[in-house]
């Protein structure tokens, strides 16, 4: 990733769809890069939480790095995450993406074991020597159980050791510091993982976003990204509120019958399934699927937002 | 594990010793485990978080069980930790697991991901289905941050799911609720994870006991078994009271410095080093190291102990 | 509480029974504490969290105070919770406990605020100066959301400033190395809040219990206590079997539909009116009432345990 | 607080001068409170957080109130937290607030005990039945422990139990998602409680801002709001900058001797006493008072913010 493909704009988290065998569905995952291509968005992030990164093996993250570098041949940066508990686990994740031609690598703070900040240090700073390929931090206190600090991600910026963040904190406060704070490190960029949030993020100065429902409507998020540049920030606004909207469909899933990442991934899936962009909406173990009244409440969610005739 | 080799009694969740370059140190690792099997222990646990699993590659791990089931060649029974993020790991790592020869697995509830009970309890099931091994719950709040709840452990047990648990929340309570639960459980047993009250949780009815710091002490462990019972409540008191002493040695780690889990892990290694068990007192990146001061506390921990001469 | 009327033995934290107009209800109180002091108990802890604290107005809680300290009248020990955020709003509490003639009383870390080390050692040397009181410690995390430190505590029980621990941690780990750092402190007591583990937390060493269940079977924790004084253990192990499985009744309140607090407190008052030992079961807002197939469930638990016939 | 004054733009939540006694300190209370009217603030929020509400005795909290509702003279609405643990004691202080002629009232969720949203939801109802005077919903999950529901908050807004929130959570997301759901509720203000995202909050559609940096500097806060609802967005941003530099002043205090309530408080404090505001830069105890660097510290940010001169 050379300073002018530095990593910015709209670039979604991409679903990993899966066959009814459990198995990577490579046609499905073709078709809904060339979908999330065709829509203009500004690079691709596989492996992610929202590609259910913690459910695949390692032969099935190699393969859908494969397909994803392929099948994207250079147009727009592929980035990989290399989510894993720790320094010499992440580091073989990432022996694997240089091997398949990653852009960059996104990796989270160690987890599972209880950490400190003096060892998240070392872990950021060994997986930068590591590797020539860009280490982009991956903020996501939800499932690491740690909030990277916004002084020590400047220190790494500042350092050369991370060239941007992905920010799934929800903590729209220290990502606005953290945007002053790195404001005068060359090609450092900062990403928002917020769906609900992107306009405001955009006008804080953030350089992009990482958006799981960027799968589903992706022409949205492009829009939203042309239109703030543009400066039209009330028709932003607008399309913003379109896609929060949208952005219900996460909850489709009923609380009492499964968690809320079986609900929100689960809902992507049948989503892009009814939209024709995949073969199954499957997710994998144990996730638990939606249902008949659930999958309909997707539906709804689609052709409220314009994205499906009823 | 045939019922006759059911998991109890003192059960050390196995140090994995390093070399300076940070690869599985084979011959200390014998030694190691040579020396457990001389105490009397009645089983091993390798590739638990005491083994440092989270930190160790995949090759790793597996040249860590080998290692194992060849030096104790079917002694006593050797449980593997699968430990990973969700079931489509875990099974892979049960894959190794049998062709490597353990006796049984141990794994955790999904973590990194958000869970529900409701998955919690697909996961387990996929795991007992994916093989004959024996499947062993490890109930792990600090890590996982999730707790496994008494009901839910009670049907899984009765229900031919799993065949232990190893309970190292640290509610005793909860863990005596489930022994009460289980007791009617042919073959069921309950171990508990801390060193600490080793002799109440005999009293309560505890099967066995899986102590990091038995590491350091088997023998104290084994002794503190064979005093329970024989019904010497008063020596196991004593002798408990000597090793919650000797346990102090994990906090020898500034907390300024590091971690809990870089405290713990380096003081029981350095104090195999210094016992002459094992070569290198390495943790795995990206732990912080003890520093001489730090050492010499673990030091004065073993010679108050009586474990090493002045 | 001069050293002779140490904190020790069983502790009931009573239960504060109020009329359907949620006034405390004198004459039922009045019968609770004179059943409590019938089955044998060694002193009483009015204004804790199964008196519900937190529910009660300052009024409400300066008359429990009255009620217990004349109906007790000297008989044993009486101490009083000072259930509040911080320091300022502590110390009115112990104003009034001193004015009520209370012989100590149980405050925990401050709350609501966020707490560092230093200021919950300055709170407890505040507190320690503001009456001549002696002050109990109240490690209590799911509700203070912090854990009171064992070298902290064995500090301020050296230093004179704290004369016991009431531990409601459930980390019987903690509890017992506190019991061996402060063995050495005279006159300085530990009791455990665990209502499933007494018989054991007595064989470490803990001086007493605080049972919420104590309310509803005193004689049975009374049994304890002097079966464990006796050294019988198995018979005391029998007897705290007979206790865990009548604890099953906090349970009796559906998780759909209520809090824990809500369950557990509901269950002790349906289970004093169904004894005939309160007049109205009603538990304080906005606290959700039992239902009757619940207080059915309650009255089952009554009978299996021996407390009621059918 | 009829519809015409609902709660909206710069509503401070005004800081409590303490004298060395720890009394409160009416001229420097009466004093800020002119300053902030001068500046042109729209409202005032007494006994909240920032006001060190939890450290304040009732006779305190009333005595605050009053100087605030006698200064004011009702040129603005002035609201009053009523910050206890459950529905019996907050009812309390609704009582007070009304008698000092408060013109809302601002509740958190019950804490300490225990909650289940079904009790939440208990509790606001009753609070709303308690007074004529309109509830405003605090959301503050770091003190409460609880997160306030998107749906639950709307739901109780179109019932007409709650007037406003004070989302005080971080949470922008669900922030904006609550400003969607609650459009159509006349009379209905969403108000964020964060300093460093006020000019986006307004861009999504909140109706005001409470800023703790409000006290230090309100002019600022005033200008932003001008500047928005000019929708000059870009000098906007550049004041919202600038007050995000000066929020900095809140981790003033080493984290090592004190907790971050300490630290931002202490500064707010030590700025007001800088700027000649208030008499005593004292906090209430358990607090940790700044050193001399630390209030250095504080200093430079004022100067380099442009509210002193060096």
């Amino acid at each position: 990733m050379a300073p002018s493909t530095a990593l910015r704009g709209v670039v979604p988290p991409v679903c990993t769809p899966l066959t009814p065998e459990s198995e990577v569905d490579a046609p499905s995952l073709e078709r809904l890069i060339a979908h999330l291509l065709d829509a203009g968005v500004d690079g691709l992030f596989v492996l992610g939480s929202t590609s259910e990164v913690a459910f695949l093996t390692d032969a099935h993250r190699a393969r859908v790095l494969e397909i994803a570098v392929n099948t994207v041949a250079g147009r727009v940066p592929v980035v990989a995450g290399v989510i894993d508990t720790t320094t010499p686990r992440v580091t073989e994740h990432i022996r694997v993406a240089e091997k398949c031609g990653a852009d960059g690598v996104v990796a989270t703070a160690p987890f599972y074991t209880r950490t400190h900040p003096a060892e998240i240090d070392t872990h950021f700073r060994m997986l930068r020597a590591a590797s020539d390929l860009p280490v982009i931090a991956y903020d996501l206190p939800v499932s690491v159980h740690t909030k990277l600090g916004v002084a020590h991600l400047a220190t790494l910026a500042r350092d050369g050791v991370i060239r941007a963040v992905k920010d799934s904190s929800g903590d729209e406060g220290a990502l606005r510091r953290l945007l002053l704070e790195t404001a005068d490190v060359a090609d450092f960029t900062v990403l928002t993982g917020s769906e609900l949030t992107v306009d405001t993020a955009f006008r804080m100065g953030a350089h992009g976003v990482v958006p799981g429902l960027g799968n589903v409507d992706p022409h949205g998020y492009v829009r939203l990204r042309d239109l703030t540049a543009a400066g039209d920030w009330d028709a932003a606004k607008t399309e913003q509120e379109r896609l929060i909207a949208l952005f219900g469909l996460v909850d489709a899933g009923a609380p009492e019958r499964m968690g809320r990442g079986s609900s929100a991934l689960g809902a992507f899936k049948a989503a892009l399934h009814l939209l024709g962009l995949i073969d199954c909406p499957a997710t994998a173990a144990p996730q638990i699927p939606l249902n008949a009244a659930e999958i309909a409440d997707v539906r709804a969610h689609l052709v409220r937002a314009g994205l499906l005739a009823t």
